[in-house]
């Protein structure tokens, strides 16, 4: 999905991370902690995977809208700008 | 903004009808109407403002992110459809 | 809705503020601005119905889940304020 | 944090088949999975992380706004649906 190892590696830490948060989110419920802590961890937990969807909505933008080897130059990085502006607000 | 007449009339119509469900939160305030109906008049408000935004944004990409002239074929249908896909479901 | 003719002046004044935002949304795209502002003033505009929203919500939590009158220290502050905290988490 | 066994087990199923959606997308990004199936699959695990919240929201106005033991019949049932109402089209 990546054009990098690089990027690979920090959307798979990204992951990762998300991943111990639903676990804690798990023990939570198991301990019976309570309401207030369980709502307080998923919301963190939704905003991390926002955060995390808006970066591969990003990469999704800036690498497969437009093949840049065969169309060099054809993506308008105004308008990507514009737009990615946009999907942050919104996937936050 | 729009590229045709009929776009521009469409968009202008849905902002005109989202102005008078702005007004009918107003005369709902205004009557001292009950919370459960102001709350349920904002709800809808903002289901059609975020449509509004969904068309917008779906218009952005397809019309702005490449000028068709200059790079004709060059913007991608299928990832176009893809993010199109995640930027509905996220704007609802 | 509310309880005080205060908080009515005060959520009619955003009210009508946000009518303004949505007729600049109206102006802008009779005019043909371009995309990138069209969006960004729905944004805009959409951050601002969100946090009326909450602050409606906020109110019908605190004067009508519990009669005060009948029910006298029957809604338990901390409870309230978790809850209100991941509304406007959400309503944001 | 619930008042019951079965609550329990129920909240406590539904975030484990989340922990299997993140799951998913983690190995859909260490197979190099195309952007579109990342996306997709980032959305629903989304869409199952605000559906448990909404569940999670519900319980704690049910069972923490009013101790129901000391106050019983304080809470406005049609209060809570109106409130409830709005909380699941928001946590959508």
């Amino acid at each position: 999905m990546t054009h990098t190892i690089d990027d690979k590696q920090k959307l798979l830490a990204r992951v990762r991370r998300i991943r111990g948060q639903v676990e804690a989110v798990e023990r939570a419920l198991e301990a019976d902690a309570d309401c207030g802590r369980v709502m307080h961890l998923l919301a963190s937990t939704r905003a991390a995977m926002s955060g995390l969807m808006a970066e591969v909505v990003e990469d999704h933008v800036r690498s497969h809208l437009v093949d840049a080897e065969k169309h060099p130059g054809a993506l308008d990085e105004e308008a990507v700008e514009q737009l990615l502006g946009v999907v942050r607000t919104y996937m936050k």
